[in-house]
């Protein structure tokens, strides 16, 4: 079956906001079994849109589309879905009166919504007002959804998926296995999938670099073979891979905080909340998860984690003394049996010749234990900064807490 | 001038990451006056790549690639990109020693690095090792780029983005005005764009939500059309929109505090330390941000802000008292002129009845005066609640330090 995903919108090409919306179907698609062919982002101009829409129906069997469904000016999906599949508009009185009920002072935008190709069924949308639509003829298929992740989300896994499953259901299932890892790099592990390649020619292997860590997936319908592959690769990088349904590291710190009863907390500065953030993303994270003291200013270092002023002032903001410092803050204020506190020049400003941009003191530690601390290098723009050292630092505590190997240096020499 | 970008991996089309890459282009090129027609995703299969890639050409002047340089086994594009232009390799000796500087320990990689096509150009990498490629031929141009954002950013815009501009100047330019819009919702707006896209038959308008906030592109060679159209949506909605390089409202925001010497400081619960990660994500946010309180816990409530266990016992931490007492804590904390504090339920689950999933209450505040304290509703996936209830705080704090006007309810009624 090819599966083909449209993105539609001027807001994306013009790059004034991030699909996000492409990953989240293509990531609930790939974990039911379906694979995605090919991804197009296209503009609200009719006639690029109908084109683009056109060829899609025609490479594939079913084409999802997000964006372009609301009451505006710029969205013309509707007609252009309706002239592709040739069919005329009906006004639909039960929707209507449905969103009438939900939208009273709306009257205009509800009319306009309940406009539908006679060639349509309804996929319902519970958030918003624009409907979702699924066209289906001559073994050419179309699903309309609306392009607010808010709306689209819940009617995806709700009303799109189940409606995938039911109309496609899948017959040979090829083996999947994902590995993660923290804190090794691309080429680290080249070399290893090239030869393993060459040993188990049956196993497709990718891998996915992402900001301070990376995945490897394995794919195969033989599973000897596969489990083969994912042995000598648990053999070689074991304590660099950990186990995660989202493919996340706070997922599974998570686990196992969670597991062993143990909390946790942070002292941030160059980070600015990310790794707080990025903990509370997960469901559940207020099990293990105390919270974090995003201490961006001095002022915040000092007088609410109590580091001193004269650290401050002869080692700088940046230094293994005031990481330390903060680390023993976070311990002293709060019931944490783990913490982590870091400190950097997340740039494009602020570097000096011996602190250049990117330098990130960190310290990672138990309560009662000394703890380790260390000083990293991280590359490229402030986003990427923040996102690799995030990534890196709940890497190294994993590590500590699941493998009980100390958190710097990343690597061995 | 037709521009598309193709962005090559299966990470992407299996939704392991989301292509940031693409927006980073798009909006690079947008700011330049340079239209982006089409983006497209890729598979790193062979045949996939190659036929989406020549695709892509056919249509276009300028194809912009990301995605599968590296030396990895998955990595094509190169060899793809020689067949399409008919050419072989030669070995740069030359782009070798270089490498070799670089990466002393990495013999193979390099060797494989340096095997380059005859008809390419190389662009420079000077965060990785993997070079960029420049290939023209015929009025078909192809830029290749690895897809690793730490590498590419850096690479697009000091090398990309000027070859770029030097091989396709622009001629006649439209006029451009975005209007950045917190706290409203695009069915708010719409009714007024269609009337004055009437009124105004020239301007090209586009509306461009995102969670929380929205912007609107008005576009258009006639540049009195432009300013009246501009005009019109200032008068009805001035008190929403904000100014901002980014279209971000943390920009806004910084700008304001930064003009009036003013310090903020945030107490955070459901948002898990995202509103500072969005305030600490614009460069110089040290010069008014002193930090937020990321109290996920209520342990962490009650013993870091003094927030009162009954209170906690008798309303629950998501409630009116609690973000008052949190707020309350900020400002005995730290000496911040302004704060925000926030409870709410993330979801999936910690919904009642009572208090469903998307309840948020909030105190924004000045120091001395009475705090603003309001609950909203927020909805969709846990990521979509975080994110839409941060953007709509700074919005809500944006406008009352700026206009003047109270923080809650958001809308007029």
């Amino acid at each position: 079956m090819i599966i083909e995903i449209i993105s539609i919108g001027d807001e994306l090409l013009k790059g004034r906001i991030v699909n996000t919306n492409a990953a989240f179907l293509c990531s609930h698609l790939q974990k039911k079994g379906y694979a995605v062919s090919r991804q197009t982002t296209l503009s609200d101009q009719p006639e690029l849109l109908k084109s683009g829409l056109k060829e899609a129906i025609a490479r594939s069997d079913l084409v999802i589309s997000t964006g372009g469904l609301g009451p505006t000016l710029d969205d013309r999906t509707r007609e252009i879905a309706a002239e592709i599949y040739a069919c005329d508009f009906h006004f639909d009185q039960k929707l209507a009166d449905e969103l009438l009920i939900r939208y009273p002072n709306r009257y205009d935008a509800v009319k306009d919504q309940a406009r539908l190709p006679t060639k349509a069924r309804i996929v319902l949308n519970r958030v918003g007002s624009a409907p979702g639509l699924f066209f289906s003829e001559k073994g050419k298929s179309l699903i309309l959804m609306p392009g607010v992740p808010k709306e689209m989300e819940p009617m995806f896994l709700e009303q799109a998926l189940p409606l995938i499953e039911k109309n496609w259901p899948l017959k040979e299932k090829k083996v999947i296995s994902h590995l993660n890892f923290c804190l090794v790099y691309e080429s680290l592990l080249d070399p290893h999938l090239r030869e393993l390649s060459g040993r188990f020619p049956e196993v497709e292997a990718g891998i996915y670099p992402a900001h301070g860590h990376l995945s490897v997936l394995l794919l195969s319908s033989k599973a000897d073979q596969l489990a083969a592959f994912e042995k000598e690769m648990r053999q070689r990088f074991g304590n660099y891979i950990y186990s995660s349904p989202s493919g996340r590291i706070e997922d599974a710190l998570q686990d196992w905080f969670v597991k062993n009863k143990k909390k946790l907390a942070f002292a941030e500065s160059c980070t600015g909340g990310t790794i707080a953030s990025h903990a509370t993303s997960i469901p559940g994270a207020s099990d293990y998860f105390l919270g974090s003291f995003v201490v961006y200013s001095n002022e915040m270092k000092e007088q609410i984690l109590g580091v001193s002023k004269q650290t401050l002032q002869t080692k700088g903001a940046v230094s293994e003394e005031t990481v330390r410092e903060m680390l023993e803050g976070v311990f002293k204020r709060t019931s944490a049996d783990y913490a982590i506190a870091v400190s950097g020049i997340a740039g494009p400003t602020g570097g000096t010749a011996e602190k250049p941009v990117g330098t990130v003191w960190a310290a990672i530690g138990e309560r009662g234990n000394p703890a380790d601390v260390g000083k990293f290098m991280s590359f490229g723009s402030r986003q990427t900064i923040i996102l690799s050292a995030t990534n890196q630092l709940l890497g190294a505590l994993w590590r500590k807490v699941e493998k009980g190997i100390p958190a710097f240096p990343f690597l061995p020499a």
